[in-house]
Order: structure tokens, then C-alpha cells, then sequence
């Protein structure tokens, strides 16, 4: 008898997303001014500053672009934002080598009150698709009660889910529910990404009341008014629900918007990137800063980041240290092995003050395992290469030549073309802008020290100088 | 094809308070006392004080009016209690430019043991609005168990709002199911306010064994005999769940029972306003003392309350202080942006000292943004004129001789009259009565001070001084 | 039009158990060792020992009574332990002028793993009626997984309620899910009384692994081994849904099994009788001690609990104070209105050693109420007759010889026939053993203050000595 | 009429398991790394080592073994993996005496992302029994949100349970949902076991942010990466719930995996013994160490593990000691009467430092009860002779020569073989390998005192010197 291939079972449920999605959405800068000339010049200016060639694929247009329902309850695109129309939108976008991307609610009314999608599915669907559209952010709110259990949650987000499937364009499919009913649990088969927290805000760690919880699982509330250290934080306890064509979304990046640090924000996009978290830039990028295009820019990040491990990082140990003025303070070690046997190690200072951080290669391998038997503990016994991933961050005129359009010189240690060569070969051939800068090694005895300045992170990059010690997939 | 408009879509539901209402209920002063003649009087009374003209619009009538059904299955009025029956107190009532406002439960019973309407929705809508009702309170005991889940509760409140709605007459909703299975997600498509915590009891700040939650969301059991101050701090996390044509009601108003000190009442009255809650009065008005009116008719508390905006108040900071005898201490910053750029600012103190508290104009702006983008820092660079909400307070003198009928003088910075002028329109012509008493101003290297009594508030309205600030809705 | 009765709605859903039921349940002392002797040798002690005319009437046979179900689905009950089967039982036992109670569990066995009803209840419930059977004890255990939800547990539970209903033969119905899905919610229309936390253990304050909550609310897992203490904290967050027709049962009584000291039953059976719990005795009857025949026969304190006005204890105030080798201590104030206006004052202390303890009639009447509003605070300023509970305990020698059948002379100060006055007309009539020992009174300036001893209670009925001051019903 | 018997009732479901499973899994060493040549040769060294008749019994095949469906919708074997097909398998493993366990998962993939049985229950389960299989584990991955109350996750796991009994082979229905929605309150009559916790990972008490829950109950996220002690202090709020014929799975066994100590092996495999769990080795069995070989072959701590009373260990005290390097440190003492009226007491170190501990035989046996009453405290007042039930553990060189074959005296008081003679009549005989090495007696006035090494436990059979102590079950 013939056997049927695993592929055809659900997961990954319609083959996209393999590594995280990466693109620009507006909610985070300009809400609900929305506008057909502010994703076009927004999708101009990404080709322009190599933010597509970078990877930043998708143009996501988030929510009031609607004017509610035509007789046939089709919905129409607000005709004096979008005077075109959708259609050209979308065909503009694809010209520039870009994806589009809309938005909806699994409710009645999108979360700034605009007609949703809940009942409306297939018709909804089967628009959007006839508009070329690429990638669907489906919204929570206003959801006539229809929550309480995973069940509940799965059913309703499941229609939109086969509704898209059924249009036979592949368009990605990313669930906003904010962790309801724990959506890292069970969508992994009807979705290519699911937010699991509430809505982030630009600030490192305030607490705020609204934002009530410090964990994702068993959290009553969501809420919205997150920090980036809140919603950080929120990720260890559902590390293993991060796999390829899904991932945990740790919601759009504020970096740009101005509410934070520049080293803070270099914490931010690191750690999204460390967690295989989908990489959607949210600000003006129009007005773009040269300090913030290096951040958003640095390829060694973005590597990690697009991995083909699509595996979260691990928390190996995090303490409460002296507070600053929002009452927080910690310091913490994360971890993510990658395919090819690399490590990345990350030393976290969200304290009040610089310090001195350290770790062993004992600890950064305990407790790792492959698919098949725990690491043999010779990787504890070989010595690695050590990288600074943010070693070769582009200088401010660097970016601000390209910026301006007058950079005449390819700096290869800081500026990568992923549409050339993919970052897995990127990584395989050692290209330096992945590799980020090399400051020596360390061996089975030897601690890992490194100075973290107050709200920063350094980021390293282990290779084995020996035998290749890497997972067998 | 013709553009189905947004209206259309079932936010708000019925097009009905679009600012909370206000108004009078019987329960907190009187339970289960009541009768034809406590309503009409109080009808008549409300007049007389000038409470309707401040916006006191709907006289509620709340549990035991009824003997039971009859053989039709309809419910009956008793008619000890109501000897002209229902009908003519709604005329009554009409013909004091009030609304009529009745009770029931979405269970077999009331909670004082009434007949309730739980399976009879369709009947029972028909009736009151037979009778010319204008307003429900719908309760929550004796449920048969239909709880559990949002979509639970939602189906079964969803019965009685579109029961009413088919009788074709504008018939307020309003839920009373003590926030169980957090209706703040999911009610406002169907009801025009919802009760979000256990029931009010007319204490400052003392917690009770029967009122056993902190926080609205994720609370096994609302309870009751909350204080002001525990259901106060209940608000913060679902700040964001308030919109016009929906208000998260904080229960029936205290003042005037007796219970607390008149700057506990000042609090309790100034907190409710600035949160968007339903200010439903709950004392009996025929014996209402100079001090209790006095608060009740503060117009520059209740324009903050009406405002279009919509919105609960922000709870930038809250410590720990001092405890009184209840064991319970703390002081709090709370802010709200009216839809004209004027900002709220209310400095409570619940410690059991006075003290000095102050704030800056970061601290009162930070975080705050449009539906469109964050504001600029400019808010925080201008000059704002600061008016003292609770400057212009009636004296007991004045507030007397209205009582008394012997008032001779209308003053202008103490009585309001929004039957003439709406709220709207006094704001914008600075009127004096609802700008409260102006008492300086506020540059952007200043700080705000200000000497907070203990169990007291001091609110404040800033106004910008230069260009006009304020969102652009 | 005809009005038709609120007695006519469903609640009460049987007119049964308007206040808490009383009698005896083999389980705490017996366990599964059931039989016919047992039943009717200690239904024979119940009356001898004077037991059942105050009030202790009904013998609950608990579980591992049946043998199976016969061909035709029927229960059969054990022919070894039963050899005259059920129905001479219930004749003897009514014969008494007892009542006779059985048990089952809403699920596909007992706890005990015999038979259970869920599948059954229609046949089972004619089955007992048949046989006499007065009342039906109703187990949770082996469920089918039929929880989770109040609606789950009310739609399981609600089924044996109609099954009983129906045969036409009042039936006391008794829930014992443990207070899961929360009971005291959603019962009253459906049942008589209801557990409220895990299985009693006879034990003062011992923690136990097995009984890990200390709050019935939101409590994921009742358990069992719960102590005293315990199980009486959990009582005033659900204070307001105990009503006539429906007890919060806090499980069977242990007196008289030997885990606790004296003083330590006696806080057991008056916290008991003071928050209205059903007041089962649980321990052997033939072999009693003339101390448990004390404080078990004690009609100052049963008379509380028989009281109309049917309402569970406020704990005004907990303190933790010095721990005893279990880690716990705490004292706490207890008050309970009765229905003629009289008031119970508990003064507990659970700490680790002796102390005074003191309280004021402010404290005392703080925060009672009505149905219809507050009272006014004449009485904090009356004068009130002090009456101690516990003064007029029986001797020893007393109880002895009413165990040794050799009690000659009837002490009015001590015992009371209820079958011959009730509890009602007694207190309404001063009987002197329904009062107590009178030692004094309090007035508005004066500190009510008792000497209290580690692990005891000290129980006062206050009763007004001017005008009468009670509750207008 | 003729009485049908109770064993007829759903309890137990299948007549199978009355004491816990015992047996090897591949997982916690291999992974997906599963092959035909793996299971025959560890099956075949389980034999050679004595494990077969210490009663390790079930080969269990996990995760990772098919290449999906057929046309016909039957699971494929894969045929890489296993060239002679699951049937020979099968066969060879029932020829060496021993039986065959299979994997799936409640879902439409399994954990490893196979194809799941959900909705394919009866084809699968027919299937298995057609080669042969003898047990399942059926796992909870990509259930399609198909949780949230126990009624959701017992109806989908009650759907495997009726087929596999549906195919009239004896087939082992094993848990794996990690404890979700509760199974130890609902799965008794549905299963053999059930897992109630997150993964086990090879830590003795590392806090791993991937295991959030310190509880079982309640928890709404029991991840993975536990350590030993995180889940055996999961077991006492659930220890009523392990009964004959399904028992609480506390997971595989680390032991042998190298991630402990040895004194952390022997806690790990004494408490997984004492607690009733099953006993599934998890190690590479043709690498096993003579010091772990030691360990699994403990006769004396396997008969408490197989004891027919089917009961978990109580908790009787647990305090908060000196934390090691992983912030946690506490002792415990855990009892459990065994069927026969012996006792086993466990006196547990899990701080940082060696240390002295004690108990009484008031402490041991307080709280103990039978089916029918209370003991009497005659247990208290008895002198009990003591065995220590590591004193007689095999050295390492014995072990080392059972492994290398070259064995040649059997030792009686280090080896035991239970297909001979069956624990039961073991332990009833005296026979010395089960009851471990006599080290005294304690009387009543005696404290047992031992000295107990860091991170380690000292396991005590305590059997009455006089009158024969035991449960009359």
C-alpha cells in the first residue's frame, strides 16, 4: 500500500513561515491613519534603505482601512484612504518585490471598531485574495464572548484559518489573540504565528496596571501597555511551543518610536530576534534615524533570528538585582543553539547600573538536548570561537549615508543582501556581516566575562574550533 | 455598490449613552422598601434640587417590585406597593422630563428571591416597554449554573439585549453580573454598561472577608460589601474596555448614607466621575444633607464624567503608605485626556497622614497617545492653566437653601444647569462652573504640589495655555 | 388576572430545610463497616440519649451500602450488612420518629467505588423513595469528567434533583461535590445544602498536604484532611449564600472521635452552629463520653443554629498571632444577627496561647443591614444583656448519668425537648436553657472583654435591654 | 433477583495494571532514535540482567516509529526503522517473556509531529491489536484546543479507551496529557495511568522556567524540564487519587542518564516507588551502569512499589531548609502503610548540608486510617522493628559481574525474582532481599533518628514485633 507522506498531515498547516515572518506593519507609529501613500512610500523606502534585501518582506496595513460592508457584504477598502483600492496596493507592493499584508478582528468589530470578520470568514477570505493579498493579522476583539477555553478559542480561529486554506493563495495567516486561552498550545496546526502577550508598549520595563500579568500562561488578563522586559519574560515557560511555520509573536517592534534608549533598544530587537519572535518594524521608517536603521539593520541579529532551528531561547537563569526608578531590576543568561552546532549567548542587564556578567560553558550547555539524546558533554570540553554580534554594528554615518542615499561603498562587515545569498549560506561560508566580530575564545576552564553596561545586552556567538559539534537533525 | 455604514455594524448596540448615565437608584439606601410614593417624591425632589438639570436622568427602581406571574405568565407589579401600577409612575415620571429605569435578574430568581426573568426575556421586554420603561438592571443570581466561560454569560445577557431591542423602544441595558467572566470583553455589542466588580458598600477603604479580590480580572468571586477603594483599583486593567455606548459601572454611589467622611465621599464621588462610571445616586434625596448635595452637584466633576471622550482614568503611580486602622494605605496619581486636549488630574491620598504629593508634566503625559500616533513631547514642553475642580464647591449655606427652597441666587461658579447648556458647550465657552476655580498654572520645569488631607483628593484641570493642544478624534 | 405565589418559583425547590438539617452520619466513625445493627442500635441511642429531641433527626446511612444493580438496573442493598432489607430499616427508623437518609454519588461509583447514580438517577430516586427514604447524601466522585464549569456541575446535579422531585416523597437533597464549581452559586434552586470545601478531618488546625486551599473560591482542588480551622476560614467569602431552604454544609461533625481537645470541640460545634452548617454528628453514639454528650446536647448553641433567620457568621477581624508545633495561630470576631434581634459575639482564639480578648458594640454592629436598609446606630447606643453560651454546660456527672440511664431529674438550665417547645418559642419565652448563663451586660462605653484560652471560643447572645431591636422581616 | 457484581461497573475500566506498571521506555536516552535492532537488544539485556523478573515487564516503544498513513487510513510503521514490521516485534518480545507498549499522541500529530490518532482512534486501536500491542501511551500534542474543562480532555480520552477495549486484547491505556483539566479526578475509569505533571528532565531540583507550576492542581501550564523533587512535591494534594488499577505517573526514570548524583538516583527511584508511580526505566540498558543496575534492581524498594494496598506516599511534614546552588533546600518525612500492616517511613534531605533527622512513631502513624475506622493508637504504643531498605544494596561489584555475565552466586539478600515468587508471598515468607537489612527497633518512647547525607533519603520498613498490626481490608 502506498504510505502517505507526513507533510500531508496539518503541520505546518499551509507550508509557510519556516523561519519567522519579517516586514514593517504601521499600527505601532500612525494607528489608524492609514493610507495607500503611506504604505507605498513606506515600501519604497524599505527597498531604499536594503531593509527588503535584509528580509523585511511583508507590508502590513493594520487596522481601519475599511468602510464597512457593500449589499453583497463584501467588504469595502475606505475609498478616500485607499483611492486606487486594494488591488493596486497589493500590485505595487509585489512590483517592488514585497508582500502585502491586511488585517481583520475574530469578532464583530475590529479592535478600533471597524467591521470584523466573525461570520464572515470565507466571504472575507476570498476578497482578500482576489486583492493579492499575502498575510492576514486576525484581531481579538469584540469576539461575542467566544472565549473561555483552548476549544473555544481553536473553533472560532480555526474558520478563518480554513477559509484562507481554501483560496488556494498561500497567504500567511498570523493570530493576535494575545495569548488567550493559550494559543502556543493548539495553533500550531491552523496558523503560521500567534501573539502571546498583550499589546507591547515603547518602554524597556515600567509596569503598568494595565498590563496586569507576568507570565503568559494563566494570565486572566493580557491587556496592552507591555514592556519590552514584561513581555520578554513571558517567553521561557513556553519555549518548546516555537517551531518551524510557527512562531510565538512577540508583537511589532517599537524600535524608532522613540519611548526608549538606544542600548535598550538594541536589548529589544536582540532578544525578539533570539526568540525566533516574528520581526515586524513598527515605526516611520520614512523618518528613520541612523542610529535605528543600524539596529533594525545589523545581520548578525537577523541570522539568529532566521535560523532554520526556529527554536526559542532558553532563560538559563535570571536574578533580581538593584532596581531603577520603575521598581525592576534583573539580570539574566539566555541560550539558543543553532543548526549548524553554533551557540548564541546572551548576558542581559536590566539593572540599575553597569556590571560585570559572567558564564561557564557548563552553563550555557547544561540541560541541552537534540531531538535524539542529551549532548555528550564534550561540547563543555571543546573551545569556542567567541563573536560579538554587535562587534560590527554599522556607525551612525554609515547609516545615515544610506539613509541619504550617499553611500558609495559595501561595507561586507556590516551590510548583508539576503535576496543574494540566503543567511543559512551566508553562515555556512562565514560571511562577517553574520559572524559579527571575532574577540577571541574560550575553553573548558575559562570563564565568559563581559561588561554590561546598565539597560544593554552583549550578544555572542560560540563556534567550536574543533570537531564540529552540532545537532544531526 | 451603496457602502454599508459603520453605524450599521452592532457597536453600540443601540445607539443609546453615549456618555454614562446618571441617575437614581433605590437599593443602596432603601433595598427591598419600596413603593410608588418613595419614587414619585424622590421623582420630585431630583427635580426640585436641580439633579435633573445636572444630568440625574433615570430613576431605577431595583428588586422586589413584583408579586410573581401571572396565569399568562407575565410578570405582575405588587400592588401594595405600586396602587396605580406601573404604567402611571412611567408617566409619571416622563412628565418630570425623567426616565424610568426597572430591575430584574438573568436567573430563575432575583437575588432577593423575586420572580426573575431567565427564560421569559422576550415576555418580560415586552411588558416594561408596555409600561414605557427606559432602562434595565439586569442581575446575575440564581443562574442555573449558566456561568463559567465568556460565551456562557455572553449568550445568556445576549437574550434579554436582544429582547429589548425588538420591543422598538430605546430601552437603556445595563448588566449587573459583577464582572464574572469578564463582560468588559465582550459586552459592549450587546449592553450599555456593565457592573465590574462585587457590590459597593459604603466604606472608605476597610477589606472585607465577603469581598475577597484585589483585581477584576481573573476574581473567583466578586462578592460584596467592597470598599470605594477596592473597587477603585479594580479599574486600571480594563482602563481600556470603557467606550462611549459602554461604561464600566462601578456600582451605586454611597453619598449621603452615612458610612464615610465627607473627603471619603469627595474621593468616592471625584474617582467614579473621572473613571466613566454610571453615577447612579443611591441615598434617600428627600433627606439629603447640604454637604452630600453639595458633592453630588459639583458641575466640574460631572462635565469630566460626561465628557465625550468616553474614557476611564489612567493610574500612572500607586504606593504603599501609612495604614489606618483597616490596615490599608497608599497614594496614587491618576490622569484623563478630554476629547478638548484638557487633562485630568486627580493626586488621591488613602494614606492615613496628610502629606505633601506632588507630580511633573512627564509624569502626567507619558504614555499618553492618540488613536493615530503618540503625542509630542510638546504637551509636556507648554504652560498649562491649572483649575481646582473642587474650588468652587457650594457652601453648606448655599447648598441648604436650595434644599430648603429658599435659594434666591443662582451662582454661577457652583450650580450648572445642562438642560440649557450641554456640558459640551459650557466647556468650550469656559464656563465657570465647570472649569472649577482657576489657581495658577503649571510650566514644564515646575512641579505640581499640592497638600492632600488624609483620605482625600485634589483634583485638577489643566488647560494649555498656548496653541491647541488636543486630539484630533 | 390571577397572581400566581413566589413560593410557586423554584426556590425553595422542595420547602424542605428551612433550617439547617440535624441528625447523624456513619462515615467519620464507621466508614464502610455499615450495617442494619448500627443504624437501629444507634437510632435507639439518638433517643435514649435525649438527642433527637433536640433536633438530631435524620440517620444517614453514607456509602458502601449496596451490593449492585439487579437485571432490571435496580439498586440492590447489601443482604449481608442489610439482611432485613432497606425498607424495614426506614419503618424501624420512622418508627423512632426519625428520618432515614442514604447515599450516592453523581457518578459511575461511589467514592467508595460501589455503584454510583450518574446514568441512574430517575430509577434510583423511585428505588428510595419506595423504600422511605428521607433524605439522599450526593458524592462527586468518578464523574466522567462532568466539572469544569458551573453549568457542567449544575446540569449533573440537577438531574438527581428533578428524579427526586418527581416520586412525589419530600426528600432532603444534599449535595457533596466539595464546593467545586462553586455550589453556593448556583444550588439553592436545586438542592437543600451543599458542601463547601474538602472532606473534614479530625484534626484543630493541622495543614495538610492533601487539602492545599484555604479559600473555597477559585479553589482548583478541594481535597480532603482539611482541618477545622480550615474549613471554617473558608466560610465568610461566601457568607451571603447560605438561605433557608439551603446550607453551606462544612462537613460532619467530628466530636467525639478523639483528634481534638475539648475546648477544641467546642469551638468546632459552635463555629458550626453559628455560620448555619448542617450539624451532622459523626462519631460513635453508643460508646459517647459524657464530655461530647455535652457539648453535642448544648441547646444555647443548637438553638443558633436552628435559628430563622437561617444566615451564616461575618468574621469581623483575623489576626495571625503566635503559632502553635502546626505553624498556625490567629484569633478572629465572629457575629451572627438572629431573628428577634438578639446577637451572637464569637470571640476565637487560635493561637498558641491564653489571652483577653475585647471588642465594642460598634465593632459588633458595624456593617450589618437589613433587607431594607442600614440600621440606625441605636444600637451601638442601647444597652445589652450578656448571656454566656457555654455557661450552663452540662456537668459531666450530668451527662454521665443521661448516658447511664440513670439521670433523674430534668435541669431546665441544661436541657431542652424541641419536639416539645420549639426552639423559637423557647427563646421567645427566656427559657434558661436556651439563653445561657446571664453575666452581666455591655453598654455603648463599655469594652466587652473575656478571658479566652489557646484553642478555645467564648460564645454571647447580647439581648437588648430597652426597646426591642430586631430585623423587621 | 440475580444481584450483578460490582466488578461489572466501569472500575477498573479493564482489569488490568492492579498494582503499577513496570518497564523501559525509550525516550528519556534515545529520543527519536528508535529502531527494531534498540528494543530487541534491550529487551533481550533486560532478561540477561535480572530485570524481567524484578517485574519490569513492558517494552514501550515511544515517539518517532511511522511514516504515516496508507491509502486505507491504517498508521505505516516505518519501515527504515523497523524491517521486519511491528508484528515481529512484537513476537520477539513476547518470546522473551516480556510485553509491547506503542505510542500516540491525542492529536492530530504527535510530539515529534507524526501522525497522531485524533479521530482515527478505533482504526488505530485495531490495528495495534492486530500486531500485538499490549499497551499505549497516548500522548496530548496538537489536540486541536481540545481542553480546558475535565469534561473536554475526558470525552477525546475516553474515545482511545473504548476502542482499544473494543478490540478484545488486554491493552495497558496509559495518560500522557501532563496532568491537564485534572485526570486523577476523572481518568479512574478510563485508564491504567496518568501522567500529572510536566516532562521529568535528568535534575534533581533545579527550578527550570520551562516547569512554571509547584503544584499539580491548578496549574495552567505544566511544561516540560521538571527536576524530581518539582514533581514529587506535586503528588501529596492528589495522593487519595491512586488507586488499584490506575495510578498517578510521575514519569519515566531518569536514573542511569547521568544528569545525578547517585544518592539523587536513590531518592528519585525510592520516592517514584513509594508513590505508587510507575516504574518505566528511561536509560540505555546495554550501557547501564553497575552502580545504577544497583539502583533499578533494589528488591526490597520495588515490593513497596508493587505492594497490592495500591496506595501513594503521605507527606507528613515538609520545612523549608539551607538552599543549594539551585535556591532550593527542604526535608521531608513520607509515609505509607503497606497491606500486610507494615510501614514505610522516608526520611528525605533534600538541603544543601549532611544533617540528623528524626520522627516518632506518633508523627509516622497520626492520621492513618482504614476503609472502616480510625486505628487505634495502639500502633503508637507498639514496638516496631526496623529494616533499612538500601542496607542490603548489591555492590558494585556484584552488579558489575550480573553485567558482564560473569555472576556466578545468587545473593538472597541483594537479588530477588519475582516470576518465582511473587512479591506478595515474599514479603509474607520474610524474605530478606524484600524487607531489607534489620537494624534495630523503636518503641514508643524512642525517636527514630538517622543520619541522613545531603540530597539524599534513608528508606525504613517498619513491622510490629507483637500482635499483627494491619488493615482488615
Amino acid at each position: 500500500m502506498p504510505v502517505v507522506n507526513i507533510p500531508e498531515v496539518s503541520y505546518p498547516y499551509n507550508g509557510l513561515n519556516m523561519v519567522p515572518q519579517m516586514g514593517w506593519d504601521n499600527w505601532n507609529a500612525f494607528g489608524c491613519s492609514v493610507s495607500e501613500s503611506l504604505l507605498l512610500n513606506t515600501a519604497k523606502k524599505i527597498v531604499d534603505l536594503g531593509l527588503r534585501d535584509l528580509g523585511y518582506e511583508y507590508i502590513v496595513l493594520d487596522d481601519c482601512w475599511s468602510s464597512g460592508r457593500n449589499s453583497s457584504g463584501y467588504l469595502v477598502a475606505d475609498s478616500a484612504k485607499f483611492p486606487s483600492g486594494m488591488k493596486y496596493v497589493a500590485d505595487q507592493i509585489h512590483s517592488l518585490g514585497l508582500k502585502f499584508g491586511i488585517y481583520s478582528s475574530a469578532g464583530v468589530m475590529t479592535c478600533a471598531r471597524y467591521e470584523g470578520s466573525l461570520g464572515n470568514e470565507w466571504k472575507d477570505a476570498r476578497l482578500w485574495a482576489s486583492w493579492g493579498i499575502d498575510y492576514l493579522k486576525y484581531d481579538n476583539c469584540f469576539n461575542q464572548g467566544q472565549s473561555g477555553t483552548p476549544k473555544i478559542s481553536f473553533d472560532r480561529y480555526s474558520v478563518m484559518s480554513q477559509a484562507l486554506k481554501s483560496t488556494g493563495r498561500p497567504i500567511l495567516y498570523t493570530l493576535c489573540n494575545w495569548g488567550n486561552d493559550d494559543p502556543y498550545d493548539w495553533a500550531q496546526t491552523i496558523a503560521n504565528s500567534g501573539r502571546m502577550s498583550g499589546d507591547i508598549s515603547d518602554t524597556f520595563n515600567k509596569p503598568d496596571a494595565r498590563c496586569p500579568c507576568t507570565e503568559a500562561v494563566g494570565c486572566p488578563w493580557p491587556g496592552f501597555h507591555c514592556s519590552v522586559m514584561n513581555i520578554l519574560n513571558k517567553m521561557p515557560a513556553i519555549q518548546s511551543r516555537t517551531m518551524s511555520g510557527y512562531f510565538n509573536d512577540m508583537d511589532m517592534l517599537e524600535v524608532g518610536n522613540g519611548g526608549q534608549s538606544d542600548s535598550e533598544y538594541v536589548v529589544h530587537f536582540s532578544m525578539w530576534a533570539m526568540n525566533a519572535s516574528p520581526l515586524l518594524m513598527g515605526t516611520n521608517v520614512e523618518t528613520l534615524s541612523a542610529a535605528d536603521l543600524a539596529i533594525l539593520s545589523n545581520p548578525a541579529i537577523i541570522s539568529i533570528n532566521q535560523d532554520p532551528s526556529a527554536s526559542a531561547a532558553v532563560r538559563k537563569w535570571r536574578y533580581f538585582v538593584d532596581p531603577d526608578e520603575t521598581g525592576e531590576g534583573e539580570i539574566s543568561l539566555w541560550t539558543r543553539g543553532l543548526s549548524n552546532g553554533d551557540m548564541i549567548v546572551a548576558l542581559l542587564n536590566a539593572g540599575n547600573t553597569d556590571r560585570i556578567m559572567n558564564t561557564t560553558l557548563s552553563e550555557i550547555f547544561t540541560g541541552r538536548r537534540t531531538t535524539s539524546t542529551f549532548l555528550s558533554p564534550k561540547e563543555v570540553q571543546a573551545t569556542w570561537d567567541l563573536y560579538d554580534l554587535w562587534g560590527n554594528r554599522m556607525t551612525n554615518d554609515e547609516a545615515a549615508a544610506i539613509i541619504n542615499g550617499t553611500a558609495t561603498n559595501w561595507n561586507n562587515n556590516t551590510r548583508y543582501n539576503a535576496t543574494v545569498k540566503s543567511y543559512q549560506d551566508g553562515t555556512r561560508d562565514n560571511d562577517a556581516a553574520l559572524l559579527g566580530k571575532h574577540i577571541g575564545s574560550i575553553s573548558p576552564s575559562e570563564t565568559l566575562t563581559a561588561e554590561v553596561a546598565r539597560h544593554s545586552v552583549v550578544m555572542y556567538r560560540l563556534r567550536s574550533q574543533g570537531s564540529r559539534m552540532r545537532d544531526e537533525l
